[in-house]
């Protein structure tokens, strides 16, 4: 049985060149309407419109979207300690390797000039944590510690609600364990407009981050520029490089555990050995039986997942950083002698034992990832996306005067002589600064 | 004679807050569509289409795109040595600004697991220069220096021609200088689509940075996702915070370099001097005769100008970061003790010498700078703009071994039994890893 279909590179490029062409994000899509059909009304009718889409969508009228205190103490009744055990190991691990992202101010000095980078945090953000019948606690804790990490005061969480009306207990005991209170009963299109607009109730926000669905993506493409947004999220994505050192069991796992995210999801082997390609589909067809989300995982295994044979790992690297990955795990003789060649990946997974589903709660690095071969240009969530800059320019009345003639012929040249009178009036006597 | 619009806070409060409410990104425009139709025709049609719309928009039939070494030529023979002179001062300023801003890949290890994150500059970045009658040799300084200082190898401009269809030659000599060889004679919502997709002549890039027009401006937030772009730029601004040791002329010519910009520029003076502010009204009277740009200044000062009196420095700065200006003059006796209360501002200008346009062409940091408030959550072009980081994950064993239950218990938890196989079958006995 086949499980996996089978390229081989450089033969099949045109069929690679284009599978990766198909990924990626469409400029507009047939939901772009009406997702901003849904921001204006939440724009112009505030919380009114929130209830509403929320009934509509979610399946239940509430009076308010504040989850209580009361919420709090049934979820922490709920959950056991076992969880909350794991849950702290988890934020304590991703508190401190986003502690090491964070940077310094800084100022020099040319003779007398002083020029310099200001950091200071975000004021306030909103952290969007998928809902439904799901529990996504390590959603919570990718998005809130790096922001709290970052220095950011005010973070809230928004997640939609179940039919009952409630939040996941998980995802709330998460939000206070990560150290946030604020925690809004709203999902959609309509949870990112309350975020990026405000409400009555809900204070807007400078920066939306987490992944959604797709309307809930549409939706932040929209209010970008009112707010920020850390990525527009596709399907999730895994690329194992590997030659004969690889195990085949462990390969095939890691592939699964991206395919039962979704049938969308998409898991690639490029490899330089045949057998290990056999060995791996054999994996595959053994390790899916067992799975809950089968239906899922061998959707997205058949759909979307791929073997290509490549003739050796330096083809293969050049692929990797084609496709860049979401996820990577490198698993060769020698990974760190690999590594330099990879250009494009969110998060690279070395040898052996680190299997990605490590990097998705403990290992400390963030699980939030650029997809779709964004990974070209974008990074893992991370303390600079909480963060902005300010530059700084202080110089003396000699600094100027050294430059004051390029300053004046450069603007002149652009048109601008009210450029160059600012410079200019600094010089000559006048009526104010004798 | 009254310039500028005058108001007081906190008395005036609510038409500050509808002031402030009002700038900043829509969500939508009626130029969106157009914009949108343009991309498709762009992606589906390229290069011919590219050439139908610069015929169209910039009244020009062209064969190619491409600037040839000939057009290199004769821009260098019409642009004067003094320009060039001041162009390389302004290029080694900002290059040297831009190097300090710089990181470096790090790694760490808790017990025997290794985590890091490794910088990697973008691969190739194509940067808008506007153009028309006006030349914006600093524009490509500011955009190209920083890609090249973060290591980006392929940095492509892109500039609209005029009827005769040439690049202005200051824009050229600029790109040549900052070390830019390929210039295509592209503008408007048709280039931003050429640079996101790619031609039959042009190839796609990884990154679209620089200001541009309103259509440029819909364009790149169409297309942001497929490519990223560095801001959604809206009208410039300056904001002057000055006590009763500011010098008004200074301060009207500052306010008017950036009027003279465009009819919708913003400046505002905050104070706590009523006479600083009436002589500065005064100034501005009689600089705005002596200015060529003195229609666009006029409108601009009288439309969007706006001196705001405030009781003390104190509520000066707390409005300052309501408005998140784009360009942020410090004009009190201590504004280094003032300084750290500045939480949003793009640049920061200290001290009477440190005029605006100083930070224009020749101080060294970024001129491309957020505006409409967005300094409350984004930066000045920067080096971090053209790089993107990968995290790596490097688990032994037995690091491994001390959290996989609670890997495993979280897995579970979230219905990801794939996830937690992952884990347990490195752990387990099997065929291939005896």
């Amino acid at each position: 049985m086949i499980v996996m279909r089978k390229l081989s590179y450089p033969r099949d490029r045109g069929e690679i060149n284009n599978l990766l062409a198909g990924r990626g994000f469409a400029v507009a899509d047939e939901r772009t309407e009406l997702v901003n059909d849904i921001i204006n009304d939440v724009l112009n009718n505030g919380e009114q419109a929130v209830l509403k889409y929320t009934a509509r969508f979610d399946g239940i009228e509430l009076d308010g979207l504040l989850v209580s205190d009361e919420e709090f103490k049934d979820a922490y009744n709920k959950v056991g300690d076992d969880f909350i055990s794991s849950l702290k190991k988890s934020i304590v691990n991703v508190r401190e390797f986003h502690r090491k992202q964070l940077r310094q101010n800084w100022f020099t000095y040319k003779n007398s000039a002083m020029t310099g980078q200001i950091i200071k945090p975000l004021a306030r953000v909103g952290a969007y944590v998928p809902g439904g019948r799901a529990a996504y606690p390590s959603s919570v804790v990718m998005t809130v510690i790096p922001a709290l990490a970052a220095g950011v005061k005010e973070v809230v969480v928004v997640s939609p609600p179940d039919k009952e009306g409630r939040i996941n207990p998980y995802t709330l005991v998460a939000a206070r364990e990560a150290g946030v209170d604020e925690v809004y009963k709203i999902g959609g299109a309509q949870a990112i407009a309350a975020l990026a607009y405000g409400t009555e109730t809900i204070k807007g926000v400078d920066k939306i981050v987490g992944p959604g669905n797709i309307y809930v993506t549409l939706a932040k493409k929209a209010v970008f520029g009112v707010v920020d947004i850390d990525m527009l999220a596709g399907p999730s994505e895994v690329l194992i490089l590997a030659d004969s050192s690889g195990h085949p069991d462990y390969i095939a796992a890691d592939l699964l555990s991206q395919a039962e995210h979704d049938p969308l999801a998409i898991s690639v082997l490029i490899t330089d050995s045949e057998l290990l390609a056999e060995k791996v589909d054999k994996e595959l067809a053994l390790q899916l039986k067992g799975l809950n989300r089968k239906e899922i995982a061998t959707t997205s295994i058949n759909e979307n997942g791929l073997i290509i044979l490549v003739d050796d790992i330096k083809a293969g690297s050049e692929l990797v950083n084609r496709f860049a990955p979401e996820h990577f795990e490198l698993l060769v003789k020698e990974p760190f002698a690999i590594l330099p060649e990879i250009d494009n990946a969110g998060a690279i997974f070395i040898g052996e034992y680190s299997s990605e589903p490590l990097g998705d709660y403990l290992a400390g690095p963030n699980h939030v990832l650029p997809t779709g071969g964004t990974a070209r240009f974008a990074s893992p969530l991370n303390t600079d996306d909480f963060i902005k800059k300010s530059s700084i320019i202080y110089y003396q009345k000699k600094d100027l005067a050294s430059i004051s003639d390029d300053i004046i012929q450069l603007a002149e040249l652009e048109g601008l002589d009210g450029h160059a009178n600012a410079v200019k009036i600094r010089f000559e006597g006048n009526e104010f600064n004798d």
